[in-house]
């Protein structure tokens, strides 16, 4: 009974017109969501205003819509991009206060790596990547990351598609991206000079829970900076994070223990 | 089409799916999140599946039902809570660097203060607010703050209804909670000892954008601690993000304008 005469859900819709907003389009109308969302005008308005009545949308002054912070709010209280980027924060500070550029939580995520944390310094270097935004997973060097270490049949996928280039020097030869992703498995680390953008260096190392390397922590420097100091602080803070999210306890909550002083900057 | 018998609409029920979902709840069977967002099994497994689909749910690999991490990419992204947050981030760690407790940042959402960001130090004293969690208007400093530059309506609304002890120190009589208010709005910051725990004493302060203040920064100290410092410390942050808030250009965008020099620490 939910479903529309061209067989998609209710949800599906909503997700679409959820998927309409971004940083760039934070405020629309109803007509500017139907036409991006693909769907007719009365659909468009009759489920927005459903939206509106949830909190999932707010409507500014104008009457015109955004996305709720009750969304904001239901997304983040169970989720698992809050919990790693919680155990993640402490260690991401200590690394940026050293390095001052950019220091960025990445997962794998549909494909392509999903960046759920960045600290930057002000006065640091280019760098395109978003809170909440995406980059191919064999062009940047945390998608590098989780590529070299996701199970074989996702990473023979990713191989196996089209590599466009994201800048001139990005790896879009098979054979040359396969030889890359061993070394990194065997390495622990890469580093991506002018993969993304010409003037930076993307250097990333895998963050673990038990056997599996779940996200990647990485810092974008100016082209040509040595990177053995961010190395070696990538891989602390790592092996950090690591720890927290292997603890047994519930690390948010006071009662039940926090990271220990050890783990801890 | 859309609607159930009861005339709810699927956008309610979606929400109320997601809405069952919390830090202590992270993974949940369809049958379990039937009986608790109020829904039949059928129909929750129905839509359980549908947001399946879209991302906005995923399962494990046990085949139990978690948010989606493409739910929090969505929320995020086209958020003004990822907005506001980026802007005060760099200015509540400075003031965390400094007062090494809890350094929280929250918004009016529904009645309610909404914690949209909380740095704490692994010693710090005991502190009940989570990221994304809720506390009373009355009760916590933050939530003192937002409610006394509310606007009147909201202000009289919540000093109309019952006030319920959070702790035994908490506000209950409206005559005292109106004084305390007047006094805020006097002198641009609250202490609120004991109000929500005998242990801690909260100190918050406003964030202004343009006229209206938009958002409450709070530091939790132990209970008797100097606070001198820490209004110091919240009046130059709360200073700060105001005038990356108000500053023309996207502050995010490296290519459009950072925070200035004198804007960031």
């Amino acid at each position: 009974m939910a479903n529309s005469p061209s067989g998609e859900s209710v949800a599906q819709r909503i997700a679409r017109i959820l998927e309409t907003f971004d940083a760039d389009r934070s405020v629309q109308t109803a007509s500017e969501i139907a036409r991006r969302a693909g769907l007719p005008g009365s659909t468009a308005h009759r489920l927005t205003l459903e939206l509106v009545a949830t909190g999932l949308l707010d409507r500014d002054e104008d009457g015109r819509l955004r996305l709720g912070m009750h969304l904001w709010e239901v997304a983040q209280r169970g989720s698992r991009a809050l919990r790693l980027r919680q155990a993640a924060l402490p260690f991401m500070e200590r690394v940026q206060a050293r390095v001052r550029e950019h220091t960025q939580l990445a997962v794998l995520e549909q494909g392509e790596a999903l960046f759920l944390e960045r600290l930057s310094h002000p006065d640091a270097v280019s760098n395109i990547t978003r809170i909440a935004g995406r980059l191919p997973l064999h062009a940047s060097s945390s998608g590098l990351v989780l590529l070299a270490f996701a199970d074989e049949r996702e990473r023979e996928r990713t191989i196996s598609r089209p590599l466009p280039a994201v800048s001139r020097e990005s790896i879009t030869d098979p054979a040359e991206l396969r030889a890359l992703l061993e070394r990194i498995r065997r390495e622990g680390v890469v580093i991506a000079r002018g993969f993304v953008e010409s003037v930076s260096t993307g250097v990333a190392v895998p963050i673990r829970q038990r056997d599996s390397v779940i996200a990647a922590l990485s810092v974008i420097l100016p082209r040509d900076a040595p990177t053995g100091g961010a190395v070696d602080e990538l891989r602390r803070a790592a092996a950090g994070i690591a720890r927290v999210l292997d603890a047994p306890t519930d690390f948010f909550s006071r009662s039940t223990g926090n990271p220990s002083a050890r783990d801890t900057p």
